[in-house]
């Protein structure tokens, strides 16, 4: 590599580091993050950074090297991450619901250099470190996180953050990174067998990052709530880098507590949030909602799945704020549509139309494309979407056959344009020759029977149906809800070959930590359901 | 290549066809573009897009292969130029003030393989082929056009549009491309020796073309009058590509028209237009102005050079819109600063603020840095970047030397980071010792001057003075202003090193297509001025 090369790559490239050092140049003393006490203006923010990222290039951080960053939201996750765009660093952001065993299997599938860990996460990385077969870890930095007490494990080196960095070492790092040079890998939690490493390049990041801005009017005034994790790709990318490149300002959560982000609304004035459904009721169900002054509220995104009508009324109603949905997958990093505040009733139920940069089709099992009110597997292309499965080319050959990202969700794009979600591929339950959407079950089930806490529907293996509709339900503490009772729900709301065989009632079920129930577990936990209980004793 | 190579490609590449490819798949039925009588959806547009990238295809055109494009504002501009994006073909837009010499050179500099010419420029290709010493071209595909009559050269195939292209054939191309491969070459009208061929990549212009929606706040139901020449990089990729990405409506006029512009705002409701200064004048001065019905104006863009204060305002009121200036050049594709329509009075004189896409700076002859505040050249970094001049390694070098790409402008920053344009570097007169900035020569004597309809300052060589301050004066016809007049002005207004030595009256200047007076050409001309002439005649 030349001078030259270097050179241009500076002023060319399309690098999501880039994006905070042009916020900082431009908006230097505009507060940039908030986390409990601390508060950063964008200068403050770049130049830590970029003392990070100098200690990393000293230490042999670079192009390609792996960094695993096991963080809850924080500065230093903000940090960590922004100092590997800079420096070509891969960032691997870690999951905090896992245990050793997922994160030992990370460890050495994405063949990490280092770990920046929170103190609190230190028993993590140790247990990992001592079951891991293979690994190339070489140094654990650890960070204050919430104050726990640590002590290191035997393998690696240790180093505290403030040791690891040296704070004046400010200026902005110049190195070579490609457009197409990894930025992250983000391992899918795994609803199926391991977890898969999705290689997310720069230029997909900056430019989903500019989405939201787009679609969503997002400005420099907006001021964003984090309560999900920043080691989903909604909230990293889809939400908190698109800010800081506008040069808006992140108020940090470490998780979500409807009084906290309340107050934090009325106190930071706070224009937009991000939060699941069930937490938007949370939040207008919480006391406290009267009591806090929330006028600043422009927009509430929410996300994985539809609101219902009832739902959007009260929140809209409640919190004073504009609706939108947003849709998408880890491997499509991740917008793919959005239910506008416009459409949340008159497309009520749908996930929305496709944002500018991805063209959504729906194909059979063909491959080939299917007119609108068809179902099939919806399909994507765009700019955002995923380089590949990290070492996992087969993979990522099948999720791109035919010149399109394979989602895996199965559903259908009305005259509109507009996409219904059916489910997941894998979760359409294939019985008696009919093909039943476990949603569509479940959300029947939900309206036909209040007492219904959550339900979940699957097909189990069945001699006579291939498979059989299942519904595990929970029912409302106290309600004596009975399997009876929910059969007969279901038969008064859905046509006889989608009413489950079968209804287990249980206490709990098995969810990953952004909170979607595992449907897998579940499915091979009942897996001999039909094998070993007389079927006359079913419906 | 393998066919996983193109099916990644097709699903990941940053192309900017794909933008409308993705425009048509959303908003089918939705009307893209309107050219006089012609209104096109953006299914019919992609079609004829489609058709033609087909022909370029079966005619063996593809990645890297050059077409020039010799066209007003057209459906066939637009039509050609997505068709090369789509195909990886390199798009090389013509000025249309251009004689035969400049295009013979730019046709075998680009070594272009064909052309598209509406049958009015076929004396214009006629005119270059005859003259050209080398060129490799082959096919000239004739457009209807104005409805000129014609004749084929001698030189090159020649094939009318309609036989060149079979409108059946509107399958979606499926062709490699990458993000860095060139889009276009963009000729710079050259007030310097020879055009040199700016090199768009499609990276550059795709996020170029999302800085307008972000920064504007542009919407798929905005409606832009297309004015400026296509050929043109502020018209081609700042407003018109980032509209048709977004789903908006552009309607096409052939040249400024007050009275047609005016027209077409009542008629075609348009929310968006971009114009020059003087063409704002022209359009609020017009009698039609008040007999129209503007409702529907919400943005107003220029470009160019910042708008008089007074003007600001008059515009602002008589049009009912908000007033943007956008800044750049086509070597950034070209938007790097914005003064929004709150900075207009705020700020005015100024170029505005960095979009977030650019990092601005200011250096110093020996390339560092330099605070608020300081004069030196402007510098930019950032992802809108040109990939360089074509066959032009050394003037490439230079323009990124340092990691910055040097605009060739003077000016300096403010403490709010707004930035004042000052001069082209080369327009600075270097005069006993100081530099004196034309332009604030200009701007001294119109306000100081009203009967001076146009003037100009250049830097003279001057024997004592290395270079001397010299005012080119085009008086207001009938007025009488006399070159003492204009040097009372001067002193009325200017500190003593900065008024003219010299003033010339005169009845025309010289200009490029775009309407920039080429102040090469009059320095040229009178270079001997003061050779010639006894320094005692000037004061």
């Amino acid at each position: 590599m030349t001078s030259h090369d270097l050179e241009r790559n500076l002023i060319q490239r399309v690098n999501v580091g880039d994006m905070l050092t042009r916020s900082a140049w431009r908006l230097g003393e505009k507060e940039a993050v908030i986390a409990g006490d601390e508060r950063l203006t964008y200068r403050a923010l770049n130049d830590r950074v970029n003392a990070f990222a100098h200690a990393l290039l000293d230490a042999g951080y670079g192009r390609g090297t792996a960094l695993l960053l096991i963080s809850g939201n924080s500065i230093e996750f903000l940090v960590t991450y922004y100092a590997c765009a800079k420096t070509g660093t891969v960032c691997v952001p870690i999951n905090l619901a896992w245990g050793p065993n997922e994160l030992a299997y990370v460890l050495g599938h994405a063949r990490a250099r280092g770990a920046v860990v929170e103190a609190q996460f230190v028993p993590l990385i140790s247990g990992a470190l001592a079951i891991a077969e293979h690994h190339d870890l070489v140094d654990v930095i650890v960070a204050p996180g919430t104050g726990a007490e640590w002590e290191p494990a035997p393998q690696g080196t240790w180093h505290t953050l403030d040791a690891f960095v040296d704070p004046n070492a400010t200026s902005e790092p110049a190195c070579f990174v490609d457009d197409r040079d990894p930025l992250t890998y983000l391992y899918t939690s795994g609803t199926t067998s391991a977890p898969k490493g999705v290689v997310s390049s720069h230029v997909a990041v900056y430019i989903e990052s500019l989405t939201g801005p787009i679609v969503m009017h997002y400005s420099d005034a907006d001021r964003s709530a984090v309560v999900m994790p920043l080691f989903h790709t909604a909230q990293l990318n889809g939400l908190t880098t698109g800010l800081l490149y506008l040069g808006g300002t992140v108020v940090l959560h470490r998780s979500f507590d409807a009084a906290a982000l309340l107050a934090s609304i009325e106190r930071e004035r706070i224009t937009q949030i991000f939060l699941l459904p069930m937490m938007y009721r949370a939040l207008i169900d919480h006391p406290d909602v009267s009591r806090r002054d929330l006028s600043s509220l422009r927009l509430g995104i929410y996300a994985m799945a539809p609101m219902a009508e009832t739902d959007v009324k009260r929140v809209t109603e409640v919190l004073g704020c504009d609706l939108a949905l947003g849709f998408g997958q880890t491997e499509m990093n991740p917008l793919t549509t959005v239910l506008l505040p416009e459409q949340q009733l008159s497309h009520a139920g749908a996930v929305g139309g496709a944002v500018p940069n991805v063209q959504v089709a729906i194909v059979n099992d063909a491959g080939e494309l299917v007119p609108a009110y068809t179902r099939g597997e919806i399909v994507y292309r765009g700019p955002h979407a995923m380089q590949g499965y990290l070492h996992d080319e087969q993979a990522t050959n099948e999720a791109f056959a035919g010149g399109w990202f394979h989602s895996g969700d199965v559903g259908y794009l009305d005259a509109d344009g507009v996409l219904w979600f059916e489910d997941r591929r894998k979760d359409v339950i294939k019985t008696g020759g009919e093909n039943v959407a476990s949603l569509e079950v479940e959300r029947a089930l939900y309206g036909a029977e209040p007492r219904i806490d959550e339900v979940v529907v699957v097909g189990l293996p069945h001699a006579h149906w291939t498979e059989a509709v299942v519904a595990i339900v929970r029912p409302r503490p106290g309600s004596g809800l009975t399997e009876t009772d929910v059969l007969a729900a279901a038969r008064s709301a859905l046509p006889g070959f989608k009413v489950p065989k079968a209804v287990i009632l249980v206490d709990e079920l098995p969810r990953t930590a952004t909170g979607k129930v595992q449907k897998h577990l579940l499915r091979s936990q009942y897996r001999d359901y039909f094998a070993t209980t007389a079927e006359s004793e079913r419906a």
